[in-house]
């Protein structure tokens, strides 16, 4: 039931807001627990976010990383789906208020809604930059960036020439500069015969004198490295000043011309949680004490990366997500039992970011580092594992393959419709 | 180089215009011709028609049965591809006009832009009926019927009630209805447990008094049993008066309720192939001599569904298609050869329907008739060789396998980005 038409059942009621990786872990450690679930989610499928830097260069289809949240929640009987953004959080009266005007009551709450680009207020950002946080922005990207390849090719009048901005050289943007330097090298010669593929160009441009802050100076270099011999003009101890249609204005002066820039530079909160009145840190997250619970609520909790431990904020990646998501479903069911609850441990499974086609970087706990094929043989067989359900798992599977072993020779991409 | 920017080779220039099943026949059997050869579309990439009915019921994805025609010219040294739609054909000059205003020249020309919709002058069928012949239309098809279900199964105030109204009981009607219903018998009831099943329906209209009209009788009456059996309302030998926003008029005075109404009654061609000066006879379709050239033109061929010889259509299907394409890029060499003209004869390879998982019907020439798994498994086998690349073929044979294998346990569905 779960859904406001029906009468609350008996059993305690759980909403979990938002289906990403913390979501998902919930739902699915709630899997056994006396409660009714509720999920909720702006859109009707889960994304696998991971990969969405393949969707917006063409290389997987954007329904290969998704899995529709109907299919998901008919997995668990104690569990319904709603598509739906919260729009407001009633603590006192324990309900949640939807976009349609619909309220809905909780026992308890997890709010793990995840978070979107931060543009920290950087001139023309947020109206000239995109983003690959969702997979319609990725879409939009591909799209972008193909159909400004076409106009180029085709020679056509105010076509802005191929230069892609990538600004942050964290995992996201490092991904997603390799993806495109390999879509310039193997790609572009095949597909564009007659372009000269010089004048397309990658551009990553990153605060920091390093790219992969989270990663070992050895490793960091490496990536930096890698990226340079893809062809990437790498533009480290350089901020970005503003952004402009056409183009990105640097802190060394420089306007650097773009006919796509993408952000990559960090993550906030949505703007809608400050709504919710709850106490909010830096970058917006939700202030959790040490076992996830809401500061001064003792029946909400907040995961993933949406949520700041007082004591210590994790880093805002899948891992601790999932494990969150797991925590704050076991810590329901401590309190459904009279119990105590603990304190949240994250364990560190380490770090992984790929460069490009048999290349990444992977630095595990302890002293494990790898570099080059391995690291992403390792990248990639964790990434399909993941996936959500055996279909996406199998297809994306053989999407891969097929694209590692032809696409030097076919330079197949995915497309969409761009007007 | 084969576009205007570039000087024009010597070689003979051939422009091809549309690269569906005959285009692509013609490009690669020109691949040994002597000739440059330039492939227009509007598309950026070219469409496996026989599956985007797979496309607008949530079972393959869009980018599995699509494939970049820059991809596909790369693949011939003879070929370029320039993403344009022809807005005018100078046949004195040899010119041909471009949406973007350039225009370019040719030796040979072959025509085989394809077919659209053909409403009939039906009132209110453009408006409010969807048709799946292009990707976009069957993305289009799918994320409403998704988006209807989710807000039936919300109660929200104005949802239409969960039918879907087929017009048109050829092979594109009934395979479309067949999938609707599997949809609605398998997956409804996983993935919208709170909406009762019996208010979802499928209901196909058709003129004739039979569904599948060009296969005989007995594969006929077959498959309108399997369609009733999978729970479609089968109106046969009902006209349809008019389309309304959310019902179907018929012409014994019932008003169907429709939340989505499917246009599949036929086709003809473009608007904008009137403008070309070229004859055109029923439906639209260019009046070509028995040799595929266009009726008072020595050096224009038109081929596929938006051709129609003066002394006999050939069906709007794609094996004529291919053969004609193939047939038009052969004589283009015996006329360079100096050699005169053969006229195009059609190989039937016969046809097949399918009706949902596990059934079809299947008619080939002489006296081989199947239905059933047999004809499914054909059928399969068949759409699955068919696909243009070893990347499309795997993938599409994956998806589908582990859909065939899951589904009933999953329900899972590729879903789009609806408001």
């Amino acid at each position: 039931m779960g859904t406001d038409q029906a009468p609350r059942g008996p059993r305690p009621q759980v909403i979990v807001v938002g289906a990403g990786f913390a979501g998902m872990a919930a739902v699915r450690e709630l899997r056994d627990v006396d409660v009714d679930v509720l999920l909720l989610d702006r859109d009707p499928f889960n994304t696998f976010q991971p990969l969405l830097y393949q969707v917006a260069t063409g290389g997987v289809n954007p329904g290969d990383i998704t899995y529709s949240l109907r299919a998901f929640a008919a997995r668990f009987p104690n569990t319904r789906f709603r598509r739906a953004a919260v729009t407001g959080v009633d603590t006192a009266r324990r309900r949640v208020r939807l976009d349609s005007g619909a309220d809905v009551g909780y026992d308890y709450l997890i709010l793990c809604c995840g978070v979107t680009a931060n543009f920290f207020g950087i001139p023309g950002a947020e109206e000239n930059a995109r983003t690959i946080y969702s997979r319609r922005a990725a879409i939009g990207v591909r799209d972008r960036v193909l159909s400004n390849l076409e106009s180029v090719a085709q020679g056509r009048d105010g076509a802005v020439e191929p230069v892609v901005v990538v600004v942050g050289g964290g995992a996201t943007g490092v991904e997603m500069a390799g993806a495109l330097a390999e879509l310039r090298n193997t790609g572009l010669p095949l597909a564009y015969p007659e372009l000269d593929p010089q004048r397309a160009r990658v551009v990553l441009v990153e605060m920091a004198d390093d790219v992969l802050a989270p990663f070992e100076p050895g490793l960091r270099r490496y990536a930096a490295d890698a990226l340079r011999e893809r062809g990437v003009d790498l533009r480290l101890g350089v901020a970005v000043k503003e952004v402009r249609r056409d183009c990105v204005v640097l802190s060394d002066g420089e306007c650097v011309p773009s006919a796509v820039t993408i952000w990559a530079t960090g993550v906030r909160a949505h703007d809608r949680v400050s709504a919710w009145g709850l106490r909010q840190g830096r970058g917006g997250r939700i202030q959790v004490e040490p076992d996830m619970r809401v500061v001064g609520h003792s029946d909400v909790f907040a995961v993933g990366d949406v949520a700041a431990k007082v004591d210590g904020a994790e880093p805002q990646l899948a891992q601790p997500a999932i494990q969150g998501g797991r925590h704050a479903a076991r810590q329901i069911r401590r309190l459904l039992e009279g119990k105590p609850t603990e304190p949240f441990r994250y364990r560190d499974k380490g770090i992984m970011a790929t460069i490009g086609r048999s290349d990444a970087v992977v630095q595990l706990p302890g002293r494990v580092r790898l570099r080059g094929f391995v690291a992403w043989a390792g990248w990639l067989g964790l990434h399909i594992l993941a996936l959500m359900s055996n279909r996406n798992r199998l297809a994306t599977m053989a999407n891969l393959a097929v694209r590692y072993l032809t696409w030097k020779r076919t330079a197949n991409v995915i497309m969409g419709d761009p007007p």
